[in-house]
């Protein structure tokens, strides 16, 4: 239940939720956390976790207060670590700096260490009030979440349509299905995952960079990935000769041809068992959550979409709908493949969300 | 410029358009209107247009007061007109019966009219506001508005498609891409037009009765249309054998057969000259225009949906899409036909809205 003693306590923590944004793209494979201090009303310090390794944003905010921390309270959007990791455990630092009520948007995800936190707070003599926002607290590390419980990466499967479902026109036009305002969105989607996927059609026919160009958040770019099964792909493609790292992911047995193919780029290959004549998605998803990559973007074509939500390895969609007719039975669409054989198979989009990217729809929803 | 002198015109005018609403389906080809008689901020009399060649809104609600109307406010949804139909001119009727103020919706859309009414009660001198609630006032007579400029019906498209956009499963299991909330709506959708029309296939696939059974508006059956070009459906379907009147449309060279075919059954056969062996549909929609029809509701498949839009012939679409994946690489879309080459070509919907039907989004936006 949430605490609604306080009217402000949801002002405060929506402060801390908007520092703890500013870290994204840059944490990962740590959560996103943003904290800021109160006392009389006014908040005395802000602060969020800003680089995978760099101190918590708890201890951002104290740090800045030095002793005009004691009495005051402190609101944190997620649990305070009660463990050593890459620093020490957030609890000690907030007792020893007087800190009287801590107010928690939502628990660690890590169910090692749920909760823990909390107790090891109030044993302390310190005052808690937890889950303030926590529906906004939890949405803002969804990807994290499932990393840590499951070690899969949290994947988005996000396509531009018109709103007769195509993705492109029948002779493969495809720039721009989507307006500016939406593709600056994706952008920004872009700069918030550790790894975008594509098919080989997707390089084929768009020759994309994959960069994440326009996005708010500066970081280095994700992961590009590339599904090349059988390594078909020549090495002029743009992909292959961007800064940052690309991966091209190959059946297990292709690999030598993917190394020799591409051996004059500085791409990585990265073979993967088949499993009916395909990449074994699932292995795959496993290896890159086994490598640190907590959220992978899938950005199509139809083809590739189809094999993640056949594999059942989508946890959220993305659907730009433009607001356009392109037609055409021979036309893309944004989920191809084999398809269902009864409607009762289809796969059902929950907790849909609409909102409006300029001109185009932007429908989100989960698997 | 809507007049904004007094906050009571909103409501009583917004009263006046539901009591409109309630003739849905019943007077066309005559506009939908609804009235109210105000006096001392309270509603005296109210009444509405409910038959083609009935009584006009403004006269129902006056003669239920007889002398009382006198010095009171007349709120209606549409221009009195001022001249001899079916019945006398209003504005005659509403000078008789003392009222001092008339508030109007929105302008006769007749072009021949439009003003006239307004002019003339001035000229009486009765005070006119006008252009209260006004763009609500024109949108509920949108399909009468261009039906009485142009003799053609306002043509609706209205599809039912999956997130990714399709219609069907490739096995063509199409029973139910949307819910329960969204068949209702397109019931009561069907309840407000005067005719429907759907292509061969969609009678071959899914044998529709194409009755409007769930609406909230009791009428007689609007007219049912079926593009049989060829006249190649045999009399089995039960679109055929329904009460109310069905309409074969084929080309002209296949009258006979046409008529031949389906000689048991009460259905007329209207021949279309063809036009690149298709019926030509501008020619179709000016037929029906001639003979009343003020709207025409085009309920697929995804071929005929592309004819009429390659015609530039609809004027609002309606797309309900459902929050699920079918996928399949030969399932059909919700327009097929041969699509555009360039996306420069593709059709722009414009003022797009988009509200929820339960768990369908509803998309609505004009050509």
């Amino acid at each position: 239940m949430p605490a609604l003693s306080n009217p402000h306590h949801a002002r405060f923590m929506a402060r801390a939720l908007q520092l703890a944004a500013r870290g994204r793209g840059r944490v990962s494979p740590n959560p996103l956390v943003g904290a800021c201090v109160v006392r009389n009303g006014h908040i005395i310090a802000e602060g969020y976790h800003a680089n995978f390794g760099g101190p918590h944003a708890e201890i951002v905010a104290l740090k800045r207060l030095g002793k005009r921390a004691k009495g005051a309270t402190l609101y944190v959007t997620l649990e305070p670590c009660s463990t050593w990791g890459k620093t020490p455990p957030c609890t000690d630092f907030i007792r020893q700096n007087g800190i009287k009520h801590v107010v928690i948007g939502c628990q660690d995800p890590n169910p090692l260490h749920a909760g823990r936190g909390i107790r090891l707070l109030r044993q302390k003599g310190i005052r808690v009030t937890a889950n303030i926002l926590r529906e906004e607290a939890v949405k803002l590390n969804e990807a994290f979440a499932k990393w840590i419980k499951t070690q899969m990466p949290f994947v988005i499967l996000k396509m531009a349509e018109s709103l007769d479902g195509k993705i492109a026109t029948e002779t493969g036009d495809s720039k721009w299905v989507s307006g500016k305002a939406a593709r600056e969105w994706a952008h920004s989607l872009r700069a918030s995952v550790d790894g975008i996927l594509v098919g080989k059609n997707t390089i084929l026919k768009d020759n994309p960079r994959l960069t994440a160009r326009h996005g708010r958040f500066k970081r280095t770019n994700p992961w590009r990935l590339v599904l090349d099964t059988k390594a078909q792909l020549s090495n002029r493609h743009r992909i292959f000769h961007q800064s940052g790292t690309t991966v091209l992911v190959c059946g297990e047995s292709y690999l030598n041809r993917a190394v020799q193919k591409h051996r004059r780029s500085h791409i990585s290959v990265m073979p993967v068992k088949l499993k009916d004549q395909k990449i074994d998605l699932r292995e795959l998803v496993i290896k890159l959550g086994r490598l640190g990559v907590t959220s992978l973007l899938v950005e199509g074509g139809g083809e590739t979409a189809a094999s993640f939500l056949k594999s059942h390895l989508v946890d959220k969609i993305y659907f730009v709908i433009a607001p356009k007719i392109i037609g055409g039975k021979h036309a893309p669409t944004a989920v191809e493949g084999d398809g269902i054989r009864l409607l009762k198979e289809a796969k059902t989009i929950l907790r849909v969300q609409v909102r409006l990217l300029d001109r185009d729809l932007l429908v989100e929803g989960y698997c």
